[in-house]
């Protein structure tokens, strides 16, 4: 059994919430934020508070704040030598506060306020000082029911760059295609399997296998019909950009 | 029971051919590729010809070859009066020969050669002259278990470009996830759930409400971080237009 403290009350927080909540072999002890009124309907089922003199002793404490609030608290809590780690994929490991035991535990996955995330979906970035420290939170993250994987700062911070293409970015081209179909009173739905299945085709096969289109096949007519159908400039470089970058990756 | 002969043996004409084969109510006659080979091994299960001279008679003939080769064909068979329908993307109604009854059958998906694809994630977008002819092609779509849309042709070439945008463009960007987190030695596997929940989200919110991350926050100091990791000029040039391009979505 694993006993936890949680700060903060954002989204990646309350997502966390829900997890260990749920999670057998976790003992959630407490939830810290610094305005209570935030996880004040939680009451009933954890407890609460804002004071950071009246955290509870545990095993984690799991700082799931802004970037720019990680340090200043890791620095606040009034103890030492305990296991804190933050959930933020481009801080580093050594902007906590160095009296404590350190760690990293990065969700890599898109949380949204609304929909509860199934665990299980979402990849764990450990990252630790001591190797004991990373058994203690790989166990953590088992119990949660994810994967997870041994990430140093670098990877990580790789890593969270690369997750604002494949979801940021990815999300904008969405949007593209979304106001391009909308200027011609075409339903957006139409769309959506193609989107679905474009993300499903790259779970086992890699994307370079997984190119068509009028790029990679250098369809000069293709493309210069497309480049003539869009209206607007932002979306034309977008697609030349993109179509060249394409291009390149396939040798034309 | 709707009759049909399928024209072509490429991507889209085997996915055809599975999914018409396997439809009730509907009666593959015949399956026609000016190369026999490609087709011999289905022999067994339908009736197959190199000659347009042996078409059989039939409600529909789906021509699904390479867009250059749709017109040259439909004036080369050997009939007129029938349902002579497209599968191209960008193709019009009206390059078909007038000869024949006209209409177009576009499946907005992306079809692997290699990967059975269930036709109820297939839209297909349908356009005819004649009234009664879209009837057919409806009766067809919902005999493969397809939801289908009346598109007209500009609206189709639109999608066909949108297409572009959600699949081809979107799967480079998770090639240049690749790329990047490859070069650090990270398994791309942890990137996966991240795409297929980019994906998921888009189903049921819009693009413009699902956006989060440091371009639409206007995180300089994390961008600023993010462009400095970027090793090369070609991501970069990425990152730089799509950045701009969601700042500018969202009013920043």
């Amino acid at each position: 059994m694993i006993s936890v403290v949680l700060i903060g009350a954002g989204n990646v927080a309350t997502h966390l919430y829900h997890a260990l909540n749920k999670a057998k072999n976790v003992d959630l002890r407490q939830w810290y934020n610094r305005s209570l009124p935030s996880i004040e309907s939680y009451k009933n089922q954890v407890s609460i508070t804002n004071n950071l003199n009246d955290l509870v002793e545990a095993d984690v404490y799991i700082i799931a704040v802004s970037d720019d609030a990680v340090k200043p608290l890791s620095i606040a809590l009034p103890f030492e030598n305990r296991l804190v780690v933050h959930t933020s994929g481009s801080v580093g490991i050594h902007d906590l506060d160095k009296k404590h035991k350190r760690g990293v535990l990065y969700p890599l996955q898109t949380f949204s306020k609304s929909s509860e995330l199934d665990f299980s979906n979402v990849p764990i970035c450990i990252e630790t000082l001591e190797k004991e420290d990373f058994k203690t939170l790989s166990t953590l993250a088992k119990a949660l029911g994810s994967t997870y994987y041994k990430i140093n700062t670098e990877q990580r911070q790789t890593l969270h760059l690369s997750a604002v293409f494949v979801n940021n970015f990815t999300n904008q081209l969405y949007r593209v295609a979304h106001e391009i179909s909308d200027a011609k009173s075409i339903d957006f739905d139409i769309l959506k399997p193609l989107i679905l299945e474009t993300a499903k085709k790259v779970q086992h096969i890699s994307p370079y296998m997984a190119q068509t289109g009028p790029a990679k096949r250098n369809d000069k007519k293709t493309i210069k019909k497309h480049l003539k159908l869009l209206e607007h400039q932002d979306h034309k470089a977008i697609y030349q950009l993109l179509t060249n970058a394409i291009k390149k990756t396939h040798g034309r």
